[in-house]
């Protein structure tokens, strides 16, 4: 399949059937990607922070760790990943968070709206977004649990590869916020590839 | 409003109105009770960990946080705490949990089924129950991210008292799993309160 380019501030989603692998690239660097994943026979079945932390043991998934779903199956695998860093912790960016963290800035619908948009034909509701796995995205948490947003550390052309372990229907952005991605609203490039080692 | 006694091993859930008070005692010490809380007149709000990391800006909640929906509105503030350490990473433990965790034990429904039970005559479905806020859990994060599931630091008599900022029901259990208690299965008290300083 050819590379698809999600343009700046907006989102997609698409099904990615058993076996095949997702690559998602930040095309020029420094860009973070909300992905969501629902078992497309049933979509109450999604991805669930909470039941991945709980099987992998680990708030930090990268190479080898699995996303699981709330319904205790895994749904993705990572197969491949060149930077290592990202987040299960937050929530997609939407109007409140741009209300909350930009008071003084325009109000965008953020990732929260754009997943919102682009899941809605396959039967998905707003209220049934959970958590996104925010994929290059910067968030360490402190000794004391503190959390902050910091730039992605993703170069140009860094790359995360996931097969899929049951069909699935995807949502994925190219990021919305001031804070996940430094300021600078970029693209950001996805392609499904069929079974293959990995 | 009297001492309420969750067995061993169970749940209860309960309509919380705005205003009240719900004060959760740990009566023999070392015990954990995974509370969810949904809006009482539209269901799909509920509690989210995510949005709630997001607004309170720390994973380690203890008076003077919120707890907050998926629809970025406060449903509890936490008013009193005498233990401070409770987990929001995990997911209630269930049938699928045992087998993971404790493939030598007997399986049992676990909290997810004790709540699932408990709020189905509220019209909550299995596949509703989020990440519950796991009240005296001791989940420790290292800076590698790795997770820990210790016995709770709470003593005898510890309590944490919450006050709703919206009309709720609310799912409480005694834990089930052996990690989260020691081991020991042991009882939860809750009561609610009128409004009241605090």
């Amino acid at each position: 399949m050819n590379m698809t380019r999600i343009p700046p501030r907006s989102g997609a989603a698409f099904r990615l059937l058993k076996g095949q692998f997702l690559e998602v690239i930040d095309p020029e660097g420094g860009q973070v990607s909300d992905l969501l994943a629902y078992n497309a026979d049933d979509v109450r079945e999604c991805l669930s922070n909470g039941r991945t932390f709980d099987y992998e043991e680990t708030i930090r998934l990268s190479e080898g760790n699995r996303l699981w779903s709330n319904r205790s199956r895994p749904m993705l695998r990572i197969a491949h990943d060149t930077v290592g860093s990202h987040d299960f912790l937050l929530t997609p960016c939407s109007e409140d968070t741009f209300k909350h963290f930009y008071p003084d800035k325009p109000v965008h619908r953020g990732c929260f709206g754009n997943l919102a948009e682009a899941l809605a034909p396959f039967g998905i509701e707003p209220d049934a977004i959970p958590c996104a796995f925010n994929i290059f995205m910067n968030v360490p948490v402190d000794q004391a649990g503190k959390i902050e947003v910091r730039p992605p550390t993703s170069k140009a052309g860094d790359v995360i590869r996931m097969q899929a372990e049951m069909d699935l229907v995807i949502g994925l952005t190219a990021c919305s916020a001031y804070a996940s991605n430094g300021g600078s609203f970029k693209p950001i490039d996805y392609r499904v590839l069929p079974d293959l080692p990995g």
